[in-house]
């Protein structure tokens, strides 16, 4: 029953079974195939609680037997993997232009990705719940008809998210203090499955940590590039949010008091020198349009044209000072720049890394690495899909149906 | 069993025992007194477990019964409290005038503080090592003497120190690649207690997250205000430390390009604009010197002297800048400002909390409340003792002697 909670509480003492369900689970995920002798032996569990516990995993089929047999001394052992095919982990990301909803199954297999442009930009949080509720019906309508149960949803928004859920700001949006959680919730009728709402940045950082190429990095964080700039930070493992859940918000940290003004009226900000809005050098584009826009940044780029590579290289710089600012203060093994980043990667990152390299204390950068997303523009909702999948992790396994 | 580790490994399902022994030690500490059967209900271990874990706690005399009963209905309860009396935790600080001694027993009651004058800046890791050494012979023959086992040492260091213990950097002592850890276990030859080495602002923000009036908050960042600026993070509970150990390395992020030269070389880092010497206009200072010059400065700015209060004003608005920095990416319920900040505190509260609020995007500054720590200089060693008392918890008990 070991549980991932870092500040014990008396809670966190119950539900041993539950807890031992999960350790098991993970146990599996890891190390599959694997015997019930060999869980036993490494998690410290007798084997008739090893035994037991599977048999339940199994009926809940998050658990098979493979028939397979280890090639080893003594009495062949039944191999169990990973099933969890009759499940579905469902994640959702509203921004600027559209809608995206993906599903995976328990291994993180992709089910579906489905993009709906959106104007997000213009409409009230109650059109988005609107949206969203038609969005994440169609999907489990879908998954229905593959008789799969879904364990959850989760919907990521470029904004400040406090842990209950509640949309404070989302500035690109116009939305402030909307309990998104609460009226999709509302919307969906009791859909059974929980419905969570995060930022967007912890949720790409979780996909990351999950899926990337870097999963399983202790200590990663995740920039965000868009029209404004955030991040996830995962250190230790675990998703870091802060006090109230407003973590991340890297994009308003002033790098020069004498740089370009903000639209959040302030000067200087990280998203203002280093957005993707500096390189195009006005932001009210459509994501359509900016990502048209990037095409022909990067195709003068490749051209190598001078002043589109002094722009990227500005912009490169400034967006070091913001890594070498995270990797002074967290000393991450790697930092993700993802989003519209992705593109112009080959052209930020000399910069980005030589920035980071004069700029960090600890020798060699702390050792941390600059590398662009593979995840593509649907990180964020695969991180959602990611957030539902941690939970069964951690121990809220789905009921047998 | 439940752990305290965020990133489960093989290992960390081992040992049962030792885990389980560690949530009932916790649950003593947190819930005393409380019986057996409050034990069994709220960690979920039946109740058979829960009297062999808490004999075996009394053997090591970790825990005492009380012989006190709780006021209920039914049978009375023999009720236990933390005991712990055998035992002591050790801190130690090196800094550059002086090494700081500080030993605690289980329950956090300090048992000795001790300082003794050291020309830290101008000697090699080999005779801080010898003067450690003579200086720990001495704590733990004071120990024996009073018939306490010691459960360890842990000594920290201004600098940036690797996660195996080795002194990176010390700029402010002038040592590079110091194998601190490793040759002070050599000087005390095998002394049958684990020694460690830490950076002085992680050990700080440990003593404030155990001892200090805001113990026991979930985040909370530490800034010592010393010569030198580091910061020590607390997350979810726990110290964050980094990939290699190497953050809280705020003290040379770039507050302002065109800011005042920084000893490292580059130019308006936090520490050139907001550390001590801004205050004093002269850094090279010893300690003994900075401690009466700041006594002056604090008479001036209490008399309102119009130039000491507008450098502490300039100097609390450097330092609100890079509290923001903190707040903005990392959400904490507090910051602390340690070392020679707190005498000046009353001047420069004002400037940085204007700052925190205009410069932080999470409105009400995410709730971040900047305050000045109560602990002292020895806020470090002390901050050493409750490391190894945190090991403790986490399950690395003493042996029965």
């Amino acid at each position: 029953m070991i549980t991932s909670t870092t500040d014990p509480q008396p809670a966190d003492f119950a539900d041993v079974r539950a807890t031992n369900l999960a350790v098991v689970l993970r146990f599996v995920r890891e190390h599959a195939p694997c015997s019930r002798a060999d869980i036993a032996a490494s998690t410290g569990l007798n084997k008739a609680t090893v035994s037991s516990l599977v048999a339940d995993l199994i009926d809940r089929r998050l658990v098979r037997e493979t028939g397979l047999t280890e090639n080893r001394v003594g009495r062949p052992a039944t191999m169990l993997v990973l099933d969890g095919s009759p499940y579905a982990a469902i994640g959702v990301e509203i921004n600027v232009d559209y809608v995206t909803a993906v599903a995976v199954d328990l291994s993180g297999r992709r089910l579906l990705s489905w993009r709906r442009s959106f104007p997000g930009a213009t409409s009230a949080p109650g059109q988005a719940v609107a949206a969203v509720a038609a969005l994440v019906r169609r999907v489990t309508n879908r998954m229905a008809k593959e008789e799969r149960q879904v364990l959850g949803v989760t919907v990521g928004v470029p904004g400040l998210v406090g842990i209950d859920g509640t949309v404070r700001i989302a500035p690109n949006l116009g939305w402030r203090d909307a309990d998104l959680c609460g009226d999709l919730a509302k919307a969906l009728r009791d859909p059974g499955f929980p419905v969570q709402v995060d930022n967007d940045a912890n949720l790409a950082a979780l996909a990351e940590h999950r899926f990337g190429p870097q999963a399983g990095t202790a200590n990663l964080v995740y920039l965000t590039g868009e029209i404004g700039v955030g991040a996830g930070v995962i250190l230790d493992g675990r998703l870091r949010r802060g006090g109230q859940g407003f973590g991340g918000e890297i994009g308003h940290i002033q790098l020069d008091p004498l740089g370009a003004e903000c639209r959040c009226g302030r000067r200087g900000c990280l998203e203002a020198v280093a957005g993707i809005g500096a390189v195009l050098e006005h932001a009210e584009l459509s994501p359509a349009e900016v990502e048209s826009e990037l095409d022909e940044v990067a195709r003068l780029a490749r051209a190598g044209d001078p002043r589109t590579l002094a722009v990227l290289e500005s912009v490169g710089r400034g967006l070091g000072k913001g890594v070498a600012l995270a990797a002074n203060l967290l000393n991450p093994e790697v930092v993700i720049l993802g989003g519209y980043y992705v593109p112009l990667a080959p052209w930020l990152l000399p910069a980005v890394e030589a920035e980071v390299r004069g700029r960090t204390i600890a020798p060699d950068a702390g050792g941390c690495r600059v590398v662009a997303s593979t995840l593509g523009y649907d990180a964020a909702a695969l991180g959602g899909a990611a957030r539902v999948l941690d939970s069964v992790d951690s121990g809220r396994l789905p009921r047998i149906s």
